[in-house]
């Protein structure tokens, strides 16, 4: 199944994605699992119909007001529509909604169908004092969808879903304009008809949307090649309690400054992007992803690192730890050679046949030199089969009570194997002292000419209070991160989890800059409140 | 003589570069400026020591305020120094102050040595309602440097170029941090000491600094292989009246809005940037230059757009149009086989030997599938060697009667020729209609996978009153520019010459959000009043 093949899925409150689909545990998870001292959970899940959640508190007059604005059948109050859009998908959030714990529900959900529908909800909501969560695929990991709505009147989810047109495609120019609402499924599925990729692939791509991808800075796991996805936007229509912004007169100019950029990664506090016009990549004719070892994540960072910096340049890059290598969750049956110690690479090529055949000749003649043992394609067609599983995966070790979750950041070259020693001893040390010690894995997963990312996935047992450990777990990554002079999120974006640690990174004149923004665009503070700023 | 040994040299008010080079008008040239009409001025250029500028109105309390914030000998008010800072480089710049005028000399040239220094001065500057413009290549073609002066008591050049060092280099990162008034080509001395470059190179390279490059968003020559200037930024530092702001923590993060693309652009208007930390390629092995020709200018603009998107990509990418492939000032040798029609195109390449030559067949053989005709190396090297003399090629063409300009713009591939056509209409008929009838060429100087820059160069006669001729002249191109929604500056800026077209392209609330961002950071709009916001 190719990614443009994937189904378009419903996404169930508190289970990942298609519901006809089970992803058993494989074996070394179960061992681990054991190993940590994980018990099953004594009681299952609190289904979502019997979620605890207050009453909506939206006034008769407001909901009238809203109904008008997006049509009869578009707004709901229903119980189990406000379930499912409570919070995101944290391992936090998940834990919630199993415990039953809705508290954080929206009073409303509304779904607008065009841009001035967007423009009628914010100037109502502006009006009546309703703080306004955009909503599309729901998959924040980082508190994004839960705003702080102390000095609201109520909150509404406006959910953009319906908003999945494919605006306009310009097979010259290689862009085509996409509504917000558009899942990254279904833009794989429209433009592959026109033969066209956007190439953006990243592990929430079976629930993720286009606009979400723009609002937080979303990088897919073939970035290398294609670039991340905020480096695809060429334009953009955004819809502000004041008035409409149209961006991009070109894919590059001199004129002023970069405002795109001020919109992507503002996480839906400064309006709501209603249309991308994205940069469009051909269907490759042909893909290949290798598998390396190398006997150290430095002697692979190094290898990685050149072919970045001096080229050529594959599509896919990463490179797993000693401890996930051994792990290996993406590939239970071992085709890694896992078994043999040192880290596995994974270098993929896509595009036309010929140039993929020569570039992976001279990429892999690098990785060679650089100490790279070539493990074939198994390796890399593993992962790839097993790329988008991860969210599953993690369903099953809740089920079982384990606890998994994940966190990211970036930082120069020079300062990569610092930054990945200072985060992984303060999550072992942190969780280890509260009674849960963890495996803490990391990866690679996208690689620059002047650095890299680094992705830490953390497995230990639930234990008494999985929400708190991680909590004290998070704080002390975060302090980790920042006194390393790393970013706090490479692709995850800031939500409400980095937002102090965001505003020590930037500085408090910077965030005053954000404030300046945010009240010229959303003078009542209804977009998003509590997120990214505050 | 290669890029990086060029001289550092000390620019001479309304005379480009090295005051020890002397460029003699090409033939072609002397016959066009015959068949324009151009006659030689009746009167030399007034010398800059005999231009007529008004006293310094500095008050002497001012002034001990700033000399102490700077250090004693690090501030003037001596006249010379005044005419020198006077407005830019654009053709109008040079030909007032050739007239004698030097009304919008500043009061006075302040030159901070370090970052706190900036910060001093800015402070003072607001208590006391000075202007400040940030000045270090002073190579502004758009107006950049003569703000409005009206509120304020005086105005300030802030040159920067003593703080020209190379604060640090991270040889493993590839990043290198540059104070913000080093020259473009002590940057590259120093970086090839190393073993790196920028591969920034400008036709304003001999003049323009690495905070002026950020500034305005400079594209360099080999945009296509090195990026545009704003690419190669991965940190910067911004002093502005309210303190400091310090951006970059990883190439690439999702930590909210990238503000490092709010500043660039800000052309001086929200802050001094003072140091700026950007990206390194090695050194090229080799450079090669090859000469194309292609029947029509579309032929070769479908050519470059198939390499732009499928690739192989040059390191330079350029197209000259039927007309600038016949007067072609750069080989009036006319190696290029412009003697043949059609237009003459460059593709060069820069890297490791090996490389350079797989991308150069794989590229030439796209291009020859486009119906492109092999030159040879003789028109690339033709146009390597010449491509800094425009300014000097200006000069002499004003000592001669004639004017020349240059504009500039960028769009999507299925919008180019429609955009040649507009501009080159509306420049030849106002032009016309004024008794100077022009010769507009256009070349395709910087190419993006979805669209491409459009730089068009005018010449004709000086005629009664070249200033104002050419101001009704860009009047009109600027309102081509926007009525075919393109980009009003691809790499040129905003300056004061764009700005009424601009607020139109980014609409009225981007404007406001820009004002926001100002009034944060400068309340008292010291910096650069005028210019880019008005």
């Amino acid at each position: 199944m190719t990614e443009s093949q994937l189904p378009v899925v419903q996404m169930r409150p508190y289970r990942w994605g298609d519901p006809t689909r089970t992803v058993e545990l494989p074996a070394v998870a179960e061992a681990a699992l054991g190993y940590l001292g994980a018990h099953a959970p004594e009681r299952a899940p609190v289904e979502p119909d019997d979620a605890t959640l207050p009453d909506s508190c939206l006034t008769s007059g407001v909901r009238e007001e809203l109904e008008a604005a997006v049509g009869a059948g578009n707004m709901t109050s229903d119980r189990l529509a406000r379930v499912a859009h409570t919070r995101g998908w944290s391992t936090p959030d998940l834990l919630k909604l199993r415990s039953g714990d809705a508290s954080d529900a929206p009073d409303a959900v509304v779904s607008p169908g065009s841009h001035d529908d967007v423009l009628r909800v914010l100037e109502i909501c502006t009006r009546h004092r309703v703080a306004v969560v955009p909503f599309s695929g729901g998959t924040s990991v980082v508190g994004g969808l839960a705003p702080v709505r102390d000095a609201f009147d109520a909150v509404i989810a406006l959910d953009l879903r319906r908003m999945d047109a494919l605006t306009s495609i310009d097979t010259e120019s290689h862009t085509a304009t996409l509504q917000a609402g558009m899942r990254g499924t279904r833009a794989e599925q429209l433009l592959g008809g026109h033969g066209f990729t956007l190439g953006h692939f990243p592990q929430s791509y079976e629930g993720a949307s286009i606009g979400g991808y723009a609002a937080t800075r979303a990088a897919g796991q073939a970035s290398a090649g294609y670039g991340r996805f905020d480096e695809m936007v060429v334009g953009l229509v955004l819809a502000t309690p004041r008035g409409t912004i149209t961006l991009g007169t070109a894919q590059k100019s001199a004129a002023g400054p970069d405002l795109r950029e001020l919109v992507m990664g503002s996480e839906g506090t400064l309006g709501v992007i209603t249309e991308v016009t994205v940069r469009l990549h051909a269907v490759p004719e042909l893909r290949v992803y290798d598998g390396w070892r190398f006997d150290s994540f430095e002697q692979g960072a190094a290898a990685l690192r050149t072919l970045m910096q001096d080229g050529p340049v594959p599509t896919v890059v990463r490179l797993s730890d000693e401890t996930e290598t051994a792990v290996n969750l993406s590939d239970p049956a071992g085709s890694s050679g896992s078994g043999s110690g040192g880290c596995l690479a994974i270098a993929g090529y896509e595009g036309a046949t010929d140039e993929v055949a020569s570039r992976r000749v001279a990429a892999s003649a690098v990785l060679a030199a650089a100490g790279g043992e070539a493990l074939g394609t198994a390796p890399g067609e593993a992962w790839r089969a097993g790329r988008f599983l991860a969210p599953y995966l993690r369903d099953s070790l809740l089920d079982r009570g384990g606890f998994v979750d994940t966190l990211e950041t970036a930082t120069f070259w020079s300062n990569l194997a610092h930054l990945r020693a200072e985060v992984t001893t303060a999550l072992t040390a942190v969780l280890t002292e509260l009674g849960t010690p963890p495996v803490v894995m990391c990866h690679i997963s996208h690689v620059y000419e002047t650095g890299a990312s680094l992705y830490f996935t953390v497995l230990c047992a639930q234990g008494d209070d999985p929400i708190a450990h991680w909590h004290e777990a998070k704080l002390a990554a975060n302090a980790a991160i920042r006194a390393a002079g790393a970013t706090i999120t490479h692709h995850h974006g800031v939500g409400t989890d980095h937002r102090d640690t965001y505003a020590l990174e930037i500085g408090p004149l910077a965030i005053e800059v954000l404030r300046a923004v945010k009240n010229t665009l959303d003078p009542a503070g209804i977009l998003n409140p509590g997120i990214l700023i505050g």
